[in-house]
């Protein structure tokens, strides 16, 4: 049994806000064994006074020692079995710059290659040709025309492009025509089962005419695509929470996969401060509220402990304004760890806390890896965050007599 | 989904290595009320400083109170669903005895008894058979002929011994014939399906041939047969992990254990000294290495608190030993606990400890079970310790973009 068969069968409305607040890649690693975090070496009064009247626990974004990605870190987060339900590479790239998919559409990741006068591929990533060269050729492949199916092509960064075929009858499980190596030709798009076999023969025919038009290239002559895949069939939150749910996000990926789950995206803020005051002028038009901040994961990412410790200050700078709208159930955690240290997203447990009035506070006295770990929620998967936030609105009942 | 599915989809080689160090039955219990439990009362200056700089946690071998025997707590500890894999009486039997299972293979666990006049049960146990008398009368069975078909008969202690069927087309679901009560003949082998029927036959025929060969005794004049199974399929460490295991044992059981999940056994130490020794020799040769060390349990089994004291402290005495090779990651901990004041397996978590450089250090400061409990692992199913120690030897991708 999902969870989410659980939450459909429980759910009660009331006038609760819930708002979960992301620090994207929160967690993080001392530099010297022994040392402080990030968010340990950070002064953030507001979050440990959350600590201190809250609940805290480490969110395990997946399983032990799995490193997940956006999508499932999220997922995860938004009470979606980030193991039950996938996105396909070629919606999340869509959905990350900010494409909306529509259920008659199948998206395909594609990559420029350099083929050779035998038409084999020399280069899989077309010398790994600059954004700036790459996206007129992107948009000229807008060109291609096939009868009965819409196409659209988005250029994304460097040799990578987006094309979504959008009609009827299309599903997503044709295999990658990347061939993975060098010195032979593209792969065709071969159809993994019957119902998809109209997007091969379409995709073949796209590579065919796109090959066409990049004939006069040096180095971006070829393409493949890999990833085929249609939207995510996600219930909504309103279907299994009964949450009427806004995303306030600054990135078009988080955006896209708040979409992905039904939330309804807010505002244009493209600040901090922004998103709070879009949260102030939608709240009582909602129920959820998810706000994505970036920086924390783009400073660790970029190994910057100093800057991730100072993004982490501004965001405790904005708590009061929060918490001022009294809401019923205010979470802050993050989709994964993202530690300086690593410069790359991590496997480790994020700090999670959770205040709400019927929380049952534990003895935190500040927000932090080691403090969180010892508090009440313990170690805990991230898909178990929504039920406990619908349990401290109210918002669940009794399972059972 | 399996976690191997995951650790195969996510696995990344390199040139880390991992030592996992089991000490079998490692957890304990205090002897009075609010005492120390044995590892709390061993003098063990170099496993606090593994607690120190490392993570702590609590495994639990399968379930939350459930007590393993070797075979899955040892599953367990190798990431192997020990609920989703289990290995049949008469193959862990073999296993057991050092007898290499090979796919041709269908082991039975057999029991001497005593049959009365009228060819039913008086005594399922030949009246506790000692060894000295058992073991020539299972080599006898080493007579029984049957065509087209390899017999192997091996004693092991008391009324018992082990018999493998090697041929083509066996299959191991045969009904056991001991009826578990005397004063009936024992049943005769019935195959639970199609593909167990030829081994159902021969059976039969191995079951006829010994009561002949059998039939001069007093005590043992009869034998029965049960937990009829071939060699558990199990995937190889190579396979879902993408490491190159070793493992060094003394006991046939865990040999056995370790290479049904493919690993190779090196050495033939006989002392802990020379088990490390081994390490040492094949340490450029191999990427985990698994190191078992029995005598906590056979300790806990004898009820011997203060022996088993002894024992850790022996184990901790040659722990430096390990860590200047430098191993990327440390695991100590063990396939069950085995309080001497229970003088058996249990069911309690068990004190796991894990360094690594990313390991992200708690606040633990001695090796012990209720230190352990409060650790940054928290408590957590042994199955997940693979995935843990291949996060932390950064020998897992990430999941999902």
């Amino acid at each position: 049994m999902d969870m989410h068969d659980l939450t459909r069968e429980l759910l009660v409305k009331n006038d609760s806000k819930i708002v979960m607040l992301v620090a994207d890649g929160l967690g993080g690693l001392p530099l010297t064994p022994g040392g402080k975090t990030e968010l340990e070496t950070a002064r953030t009064p507001n979050l440990d006074e959350l600590a201190r009247v809250g609940i805290s626990g480490g969110s395990i974004p997946v399983k032990p020692g799995i490193t997940p990605g956006s999508g499932p870190g999220h997922l995860g987060l938004f009470g979606y079995d980030p193991l039950e339900y996938r996105i396909g590479r070629g919606a999340l790239e869509a959905t990350g710059i900010g494409f909306e998919l529509t259920s008659r559409d199948v998206a395909a990741r594609g990559n420029f290659c350099t083929l050779d006068a035998q038409g084999d591929i020399s280069d899989r990533r077309a010398g790994r040709i600059s954004s700036d060269e790459s996206a007129p050729l992107a948009v000229r492949l807008r060109e291609v025309k096939i009868p009965g199916v819409e196409i659209f092509v988005e250029p994304v960064k460097e040799h990578r492009f987006v094309v979504v075929f959008r009609g009827e009858g299309l599903e997503g499980n044709v295999h990658d025509t990347d061939p993975q190596i060098t010195g032979v030709p593209p792969l065709k798009p071969k159809a993994m089962d019957a119902g998809s076999q109209r997007t091969a023969q379409i995709a073949a025919e796209f590579v065919a005419q796109g090959d066409k038009l990049l004939s006069g290239e040096k180095k971006a002559n070829g393409l493949t695509l890999r990833g085929f895949s249609g939207k995510p069939n996600l219930p909504t939150y309103e279907e299994v929470y009964g949450l009427k749910a806004a995303a306030i996000a600054v990135y078009p990926m988080y955006k896209g996969l708040a979409r992905l789950v039904g939330m309804q995206i807010v505002g244009k803020a493209q600040t901090l401060q922004e998103q709070i005051d879009v949260l102030k002028q939608n709240w009582q038009d909602f129920d959820f509220f998810f706000i994505h901040f970036k920086y924390t994961d783009s400073t660790g990412e970029d190994g910057a402990f100093e800057s991730k410790v100072k993004r982490i200050e501004e965001l405790d700078a904005v708590i009061p304004q929060i918490t001022a709208l009294d809401p019923t159930v205010l979470i802050v955690t993050g989709d994964h760890s993202t530690p300086s240290l690593l410069k790359s997203h991590s496997w480790h447990p994020v700090p999670t806390v959770l205040v709400s009035k019927d929380c049952r506070t534990d003895r935190c006295t500040s927000f932090g890896e080691n403090e969180a770990t010892h508090g009440g929620l313990g170690l805990f998967e991230a898909k178990y965050l929504m039920p406990i936030a619908l349990a401290n609105a109210a918002r669940l009942g009794k399972y059972g007599a």
